[in-house]
Parts: C-alpha cells; structure tokens; sequence
C-alpha cells in the first residue's frame, strides 16, 4: 500500500493506523496516550542514492521503507516515549522513555478537554461566581441586552525551575461578551489556575499583576463593565462598511502555469516536493531550479515568542509554537477566493488524535500564483525601446492559529531563481488586565482594563543546502573602504569585497553597517564568468536578537535567537532549531549543541539556519485584530548562472494582460451589465 | 487660464511658454539656453491657509499666484541663471546669477546633442578608427553577419577637483553590434573622451585602466571580437521562451476603487494630491487618511550612486540622478497591460527644451489597483470560524531610465494607513573594461572583456510630516533589558522601550541591535486609549550608508548619504538632500547645512529625511539585464488611531473573487473554448 509513495510524501491514514495499532499491540491500547505521529524523513545517504536515480533514470530505485515516529504516555503518566516504526513493513524499529523530565508537546485535542475541565472545576467556578456576572449585562446596539460568560485559554507553561518537570498548562483566563464571535481577549480576568496536563489536577491559583510592579490583588471583585473592543463583523458596534471597494478578479483562463503530481511541484524552471508535517506545517524537499540543484529540505523549523513583561506569572510566557505545539496541528483550513485567489491548488495535513486516529486536516496549504509588478525594464533611449517584463510568483501559503496569533507562511518562488520566505503576523495580540491609567513602558494599552505586552517573535529556517551539488561551504563577505591613498584609490572612494570563510560549525555574528552577506557556495563548481565559486545569497534584515539575559531560562532554552545565522554539518535528526523537545524544556538541545564550534563544515554537506526576528511592541492598530506584519527575507543566486536566468521570461503585453484605461473601466462600470468584460461592456453585445 | 488650476497641480504647457517668454523678452531670445522650467511650490504658509478652507470649507480661497523657477545660461556661457517668475501675474519676480562655479543640470536634449558631436569629433573618429571595425563582424545566428559599431554615453563628469567649475561630460564609449537594440553595455572601450557641456569643446581624452592597478594603454588597439551578451529579443541568440507561462488576468468589472479629480486621489480613505515634475518625477501633497492629517509633501528628492572604482577616472562616477538629470526628465511613457495591470489611470510629465518650448512625456505616472495577500486574519478556534480581509493597495508607479539603469519608485497604500515606499532597481548595470582574467576584489566579471563595478545607491526620502496637525516631533525608540532581579524582573526576561527626543535639527544614528524605531510623534494629541502621543513610524532597515571616506568629494557632496535618518526644521526651498545644485558639486548644500544643530525641531514644524540605501555588488544574473532589487520601508500608524482602522474592511468572500480549484481549471483550460470563465467553460453553455 504504501510502496507507490514517494519517499518524501506526508503520513497517510493508514501508516497513522499502522503506527497507533503496533503500539497499540505492544503497550496495550487502554494505556496509550498519543501525543504525535508523524512520518519521519529517511536517512539522506539513501536517500539522495534514491533521487539521482530517480532524477537520471539510471537503474532501479531503492527500496527505503517509510517510516514515522510516534510520541506517547503511558496510563496519563511520565515519562514520555518516543517510538520509531517501519510502517513498509510493519515493525517497531525502536520505542523507549525520552531522558528523565522530557515533556511532550500539546496536542490541540488534549487541550479542548482541559478547556472543559477547567471550566467545571470547583476552585475556578468559585472564582468565577465572584465576578457576579449574573448582575451584569451590556445593552449592544444591534444583538440588544447580552450578558457576559468566561473564557479559559490554556497556555504552554513554560519555565522558571529545574523541578516543573510534569506537563502542564497555564489557564488564562478572559471575560467576553455572551455572543461565541466575541473578543475575549479584550477583557482578561486577574486570575489564572494552573493544572496537570494529563491528570487534569488543579496546582494552584496565580493571581496577575495590572499595575506598574509585580503586586496582584487576590480577591476577584464583582466584574464592572468597561467595554469591549470587537473585530467579528456580528459583535462589531459600528457596522459601517468601507464603501467603494470593487471587484478586483485574478482570471487564468487556460488554467495554472504550474503542475501538480502528488507532491511534487513544477513552475517555471522550479522543481520540488511539498509535504505537509504536524510539527512545521511542511516542507519542501528536493528543490532544483533550471536544471540544477539548490536545496534538499527548506522548512520552517521553529518560533519562539518571549514576553518582555517580567512580573510572575508572566515571565513563563514563552511559546514554542512549532515545538510546543505544531504548524500543522494548528494550520487552518483555507478557503477558495478567501487565503489565495487565482487557480488554487490545495494540501492537507494528516495528524493523529490522542488515541492513534487519523484527522484530517482538510487545505492546509493553499499554492497559486499572483502578478507581483515588474520582473525587469530596460529602456534603450535611444531607439525608446522597452524591454519590460512582468514578475509573476509561485506563492506556497500556510496560516496557523496558535491561540491568539496568526501566522502566514509564505514561501515566494520568482522566474529567476529568489525565494521569498515571508512571515506575516496577524491575529491577535496576547493581552493582560490593566489597571485603569496604569502605562506602563513594557506593554502598550489597547483598551479599557486591557493591555498587550512587548515580545518577540524569532523564526528558524533551516535550510539544508545542496548548491550545485553536495558539499557547499558558507561565507560571508563584508563591503569595506579600500586602503587610503593607493595608487588606485587616489581619491579615497574605493570599497572592496572582503570575505570570511567558515571553517567550523558555530554562528555568524550581524554586520549590517559593513553590508554584510552571507553566501552559501559551491567551491568545486565555479561560475566560467566570474571565475569564482557558484552561489547563493541570504539577504537577512538585520535585527534584533532575543533581549532577555543569557542567564534566563528564555535564552537558555532558545540558544538559537541569540543569533541570525547558523550553520552545521548535516546529521540525520537534526531538524529543529531548539532541540526535539521544547515544552517546559530547560535548555535549547538543538544549536547550542550541534553548532559546537568543532565539525569541519567547509565543502562538505552543510546546513544554514537562519533566525528572523521581530521586536514587537504593539500598536492600537493591532487591536482588536492586527493588520499582517511583514517579515522577510530573499534567497537569490549570487553569480550562480552565468547571466540573467530570466532572459527567456516572454515580454509583457497588453493581449495578454487585458489591462484597461481607467477612464474606460470608470465608463464601462456605469453601465447595466453582467458582462465580465471590463472596459468593453457598452461597446459589445456578446 | 492658470486660475483654475489647483496650487499642487503641476506645470502647465502655458505657464512654462510664459516662463520662457518673459526670460526670452528680458534677455532676448537668442541667448537663452534653457536647462530647466518647472512649478515652484507655494509658501507653506499660504498654501496651509488655502488647504484649511478648501478642506472646511469656510471663507474663500486665498488667491496664491502660481510660480515657476527657471536654470538658464546666456550665450552658452557660465554663470549659470536662475529665475522666478509668477505665471499668474506674468512676471519676473527674480533673476538672477547663480553662487559663481555653480554648474546646472543636464537637460536630455542637450545630452542627445552632445552624442552626436562626440561621434563626429574628430580625435573621437581617429580613435575609433584604430579598431578597424571593418575587418571584424560576428556570425549572429539569426541576424546573419553583422558588423560593430560604436555608441557614446555621455555621463555627468562628477567631481575630484575644486577647479572644474565649468559643466562637463565623460563620454564613456561602447561597442556593440550593429543593430539597433544590440546591448552595448557588453563591450566597453578603453578610451573616454572629456567635452564641455554647453560649447562641446574637446577636453582630454582619457584612457581606462583594464587590470588590477590604476594602469591603462593608451594605445588603441584593433578589435578582435570576444562575444556580447544580449538582452533585447531581436538579438539574444538563445530564442528558446519560457514554457507554460499561461495568463493571468487582473479585471475589474465595475472599474477602479479609486477615484481621480485632476490632480486629487481617494482611495479606501487616503486623500492626496499626485503632481509630476521634472526632478523629483512625482511629489504627493495634502496626504490624510479616514480624514486625518499625515503629510504635507512627500517626495523622492536624491538618489546618489558612487562608484567604488578608485582607478581613475572611474573616481569620479558618482551620479546625482534626481539632481544632475531629474527623475521627471528621464521618467518612461508606461504602457497598458505593460507596467500596471488592471484599471490604470496614468498621469503626464511636461519638461521644457533648451529652447523653453514645452515637451509632454506622456504617461510617466501610472496608478492602480493590486491584491498583495491578506490584510489580517483570526480564526476563532472554539468556533472555527474565521475573519478574513483580503489587502488591497494602491500603488503610484514612475520607471526613470538614467542611462544604463532603471529606477521604478512605488508608493504603495494599504487600508489600514501605512505607506510602503518601495525601489526597484533595474536595468543594466554600467560595466567597464577588463583584461581576460582579471579578478577584483571591486568588481564583478559579467562577460568576456566587461566588469561590473562595485557601487552604491544612497536615496533620500522627504516627509513634510503633519501627523494631526502642524506641530510634530521626532522620537526614536530602543528596546532594552529591564534592569536584572528587580522585583518585576526576577527572572530577567523583561525590556522595556526607552523614549529618546529629537529637541535639535540633525540625524539620528542607527541602532537595530535595540530595534531602534524612529517615529513622528504629535504631543499635542494623545491617543485616549494609550494615554500618550498618536504618531507615526518610520520603519527603515539597518543599512550601510555611504562607504567612500569623509574627506573623499564623494561624501562632501553628499552629506545626506552618511546617515539613515536627519531632522530638519521647514523652511521654504529646502526641498533636496544634497542642495539644489549637485552637478559637478564641490560640496552638499542640503542637509549638511539644514540640519545645523541649532534650530529647535520640538512641537513644531518638522521634516523627515529618510535615506534608504544599498550597497550594490554585482552578480552575473544581474546582467545583461537585472531582475528587480528591491529597497523599501514601512511608514505606518503607530497608535494613531485608537484600533485597527480597516475593521471596516468588508470581508473575504469567493462570490467577490471569483477563484477556482487547481482541478477546475486545468480541466476547463483543455476544453476548446474563447470563454473567459475559468473553472465553468465545460459545464456551461452561454
């Protein structure tokens, strides 16, 4: 059954069923506590044997069994194990408790069931009976008299000790509106219990903070109406919609320039698999453009979001969203027209429930292509002919819903080589209670009682590269001032290329004012122009890193955000950022480990990860929903080619493009028809 | 005849004839030789007062004579002359010498004229006879054999001396085939002819070193053909097109969103005035958003590009492109379905000949419509319904052809009141000789016998800024460690932001290691949510500025281009960054001397100067033609408003959009129809 897959397809059904029904068979079903299952990538060696046979044709590819891994309790209890299992044939490769104190990651299944738990415990509805929300209503301009419920909203617990090594979760807890669209997060409550993960125990009661220091008020007080701030369009109060926003439709009449066959994607020179994963959302596998190789894997790998707000219990928020809880667990369903617009091509996710089930995640991924302005101009003023052509972009979009946030993924493929990777945040901001007129320079108030704190957002990308082959070797050149008063420097403009090889795993520090950029080349392929090694380049941003001490838990557990790039010599598992295990970890088990400073990764097969960090102090405008922020950065050839990639690219014309005059379109859309045809609608009778 | 035009409108064909006409009947005509004619900006005084009532209404418009400025020589001789001349009165109001040594502008005209008398220079012509092109033509695939020939490409001549104060020209000299649109970028000569600009007097004729150190041959050799590499389609040899590059059609069935009265747009809530010019190539004026102030006047008002060749004469390449030719002046007649897509409403440049006759460019603004993704998103996870608006911007487009290079500068406007300013470079990059094998360490080899020099591009922004009103400040903002193992910083996680105040006119230095953030801030409007100022931000990457030394005339003359950001208190005429006059300048006359130190910036009115800058290193995909680099920042509401303005965005939906499935439409695509319905050609009959 699962021979006819490729070996980077995502899990099927059916290898989630295989894995849970061996465990199952070993462990006894009654006990098992699934956690996550997932397919696991296959060794590279045999794995890259597999895709030059299959890329070449040479020969019979070889058999590589598919395989998935699977974390679980058993009887609701630590530890937590780890299984790897040979779904092509059925067996148990190896399944063992993970190193004492290991904590899983959440599942969203077991956190709906902690939401209801939560909500029915005695400690808590007593703490809710005090809010007397059964005096209180609001009279809403459009849904009348409504009155006020609670809400409770797990979060990962995070660190602050050596001994909170049981998984649990931090219940925050918010007030709303008795409507189910609105805004919770505009109205947080002071109180927050803590529970046992898997036993649903109750640990304790943390009363926050609202003022200026780290001192909370422990008695709830009968809740006093503020007023709330509504993004949902059935809550909103003001229900004027902006006029004068009309059709814009994005046609492709003969169809997608891009091709689909299983995961495998081609478009415009560009070749590689798509495959979704719990944990990431997906990756791409295998990616060549014009023939040639650029990377074997690229995936987002791993994001923490520290909180800059210091007084307990807010110190422990720190998400791992990838590690914690997963981009693919929490990938949202896209919809036609709504995430993408154009020729839409959709993927799903696969993930098992808690008891080894399949659940489908239907359009996780949405891929289309968009217009994104002009490609390349040139104008020979002296015959005042034009060269112009139009940059059309391959999108791969995901959107997670981690609580809160939302997270846009968007990976950017143009004609001539670039990648684009794109985060856009959006969602809503975490907030806390306030005390009225309590400003504060660590948050920023976005309504009455209610205020978001500063955090971070810091996003590992690992790319596993494979430029022109499989040895590369990383380098960054810096863009320096030429020696004063040479002879070829006689007027002291001169600058010059100044580059630094990396010999060792470890990080490269940011030099922006010194423009520096780091390459990844290929020192056995060089380019027959420039006489230097072929490459490619990250252009990074250059930002700020994580600004908690080194000596908190934050930065211990997430080694990676103290710097933008780091490289390592490739070994199998070696996937994320911060190490396996995240939730409630103490240390980052990922680069501060693997960067060692020791491996040789001078043209051999190297890994780049790359950290993209966002300061975010919130703004109003990010409340009640935030308005995407924009993250980025490109991957481009650097004297990869030997000219311009994109010189086949057909010349941008009007036949094609159907564009119209706006006087035209203005004239046109007077008139009384259904016609399609902007700009001609007056003028034709068909 | 001009008393119906607004005070922001551009430059009308009459009042550059009546401009010309009072200067010809003052000096007569046949001395004149025009440089420049343009729209001069009213007082700001006046032109707020006029604003204030247009805007509410009350009174009536205060009667502002329309102004024009003049650059003119006499006889073809320095000085250089400048004029001011109320067109509505029609009269001269000054006229007067120019500062001595003061060079003007290029005027295109005149740089077309000097082509030609460099071609049939004699020295020029005993020059190009030593390379004895008639023995040598090159077998083109297509084209059959054809021979070479050679072109001139005047540049402005820079500067490395206090004595060149008369206006000159290098010509650089190029070989190419001998077709009209053959890419003579690919064969740069040895020699380099130096001709003053107004009398075209032979100078000097320089020689260009070709290796490693400042050396040159000044014997010109026979040409022994190496290979060019093209770009335009009726020369490259390789002819194969891209495949399966299948349309994509951006209509809008009931016209634009936008709306256009003259010189006046509104969009989605912005309000604005376009006017075109000859040196900036476009200004915005009046800019506000849901009926609140932003900006006076924002435009584009420098860009410089040093060249990090020290080997003489290459020194002296170090254009100013708005100030030594003007953005306006060289600005491309964009074409439907070609540059803009969609609904595209253009707008016309009018310049002025040597002679003061009026010139129309034609369409050199286009503005339009485009999807860029989604605006914001929130699924609510406990009912699975999701929020989702789609972000639609409006985009103001201009492409400036400066010889070689293409600047396209796009303003782009969201819903939610932010401004991207956005750079595409593009074009051809200026190359230069090269021995075979001859690698640098400032250059890049781009084909055989033609490097590409390392350079820079230094552009300055100006932002009349009236964020809510006429008195704004300038903060920056850093994000920095809570002081450790304070009560709320026990765990020492936290940061906070630290507020610094512009008092003095001047720059600000960059600091993204604290997220340093620059914003215009309002102290006489506090946002009644957060309790304190409403502003603006200006979101501007770490970039490195200007490389040359300080004591290099690189940076003498362009002060602008060490700093990211400067402040300056408005005065009338301080409109660009280096000084109204750049050509051959000896030093900056802008910011260096505006931003003095001295004048109080606090609560009053302020300009921003913000230099977005890009050291350019070049690779071998960027030639013969260079796929868009793009340089951009962010200008976006920083609690300005009290919540997300674009809440009234209407939401996301496909009977709007009118996408379809990936398997629709590879399905319909097949079906042999002209309907221009994707998705439903084979299931419909109409």
């Amino acid at each position: 059954m699962t021979s006819k897959l490729h070996i980077f397809d995502p899990v099927t059904d059916t290898e989630i069923r295989t894995t849970a029904k061996l465990l199952k068979d070993r462990y006894g079903e009654s006990r098992l506590h699934f956690i996550q299952i997932d397919r696991l990538d296959p060794p590279k060696k045999q794995a890259l044997q597999y895709l030059d046979i299959e890329r070449h044709g040479h020969g019979t590819l070889p058999y590589i069994p598919r395989r998935t891994y699977a974390y679980f309790y058993l009887d609701d209890k630590m530890p937590l194990y780890k299984a790897i299992v040979n779904v092509s044939d059925r067996r148990i490769v190896a399944s063992q408790e993970t190193p004492e104190g290991t904590v899983g990651p959440l599942l969203p299944d077991d956190v709906a069931e902690l939401e209801v738990a939560v909500m029915k415990h005695p400690v808590v509805l007593a703490e809710i009976a005090k809010l007397k929300l059964d005096s209180v209503s609001y009279d809403h301009p459009r849904l009348g008299k409504i009155g006020y419920e609670v809400v409770c909203e797990p979060w990962m617990y995070g660190t602050d000790s050596p001994h909170d090594k049981i998984p649990m979760i931090q219940a925050y807890m918010y007030m709303k509106l008795a409507h189910p669209e609105a805004n919770h997060y505009s109205i947080p409550l002071r109180f927050s219990p803590v529970f046992e993960y898997l036993t649903h125990k109750f640990v304790r009661m943390d009363y926050l903070p609202a003022g200026a220091d780290e001192k909370f008020v422990q008695d709830t007080l009968p809740y006093a109406p503020l007023g709330t701030v509504e993004y949902h369009p059935e809550v909103i109060e003001d229900t004027s919609v902006r006029e004068n926003l009309k059709p814009l439709i994005i046609s492709q009449p003969e169809g997608a320039s891009f091709t689909v066959d299983g995961s495998k994607i081609t478009w415009q020179g560009w070749e590689f698999r798509v495959a979704t994963n719990v944990r990431e959302g997906f990756a791409l596998y295998d990616v060549f453009f014009k023939g040639r190789s650029l990377f074997y894997r690229v995936a987002l790998n791993e994001m923490t979001v520290p909180y800059g707000d210091g007084r307990p219990p807010f110190h422990r928020k720190q998400a791992f969203d990838l590690g914690d809880c997963g981009f693919g667990n929490t990938a949202n369903s896209l919809a036609l027209g709504c995430h993408c617009l154009g020729v839409v091509k959709y993927l799903d996710t696969r993930r098992a429930d808690n008891k080894g089930n399949p659940v489908l995640i239907p359009s996780t991924i949405c891929m289309h292509e968009q217009d994104y302005g002009l490609l390349y101009v040139h104008k020979n003023y002296r015959t005042d002919h034009t060269v112009t052509t139009r940059r059309r972009e391959f999108v791969i979009q995901t959107i997670a819903t981690v609580a809160n946030y939302e997270y846009i993924v968007n990976l950017i493929f143009d004609q001539a080589g670039a990648i684009t990777v794109q985060v856009r945040a959006t969602g809503i901001l975490s907030t806390m209670p306030n005390d009225e007129g309590n400003v504060t320079d660590f948050s920023t108030i976005v309504g009455p009682g209610v205020t978001a704190p500063f955090h971070q957002h810091l996003l590992s990308f690992r790319f596993d590269t494979r430029i022109d082959g499989d040895n590369n070797t990383v380098v960054y050149d810096d863009y320096v001032p030429m020696e004063e008063n040479l002879a070829i420097n006689k007027y002291n403009v001169g600058f010059r290329q100044e580059r630094t090889i990396m010999e060792k795993s470890g990080f490269v520090d940011q030099s922006p004012f010194t423009n520096r950029t780091y390459k990844v080349i290929n020192e056995n392929s060089i380019n027959p122009v420039t006489l230097k090694p072929v490459g490619y380049k990250f252009e990074m941003p250059a930002k700020q890193m994580i600004i908690a001490s080194p000596a908190s838990y934050n930065v211990k557990r997430a080694t990676y955000a103290t710097k933008q790039l780091w490289v390592t010599k490739y070994k199998d598992d070696q996937l994320y950022a911060a190490g396996e295990f995240t939730n409630q970890s103490q240390v980052d088990s990922g680069l501060s480990v693997w960067a060692n400073g020791e491996d040789s990764v001078r043209n051999t097969d190297t890994v780049v990860w790359a950290t993209l960090a966002l300061t975010h102090p919130p703004v109003t405008e990010q409340f009640p929903v935030m308005t995407s922020d924009f993250l980025q950065f490109l991957v481009t050839p650097a004297s990869f080619f030997t000219k311009n990639p994109a010189l086949d690219v057909p010349l941008a014309n009007n036949n094609f493009n159907k564009s119209v005059y706006y006087e035209d379109a203005q004239k046109a859309a007077g008139c009384p028809s259904s016609s399609s045809s902007a700009g001609s609608c007056c003028k034709s009778n068909v």
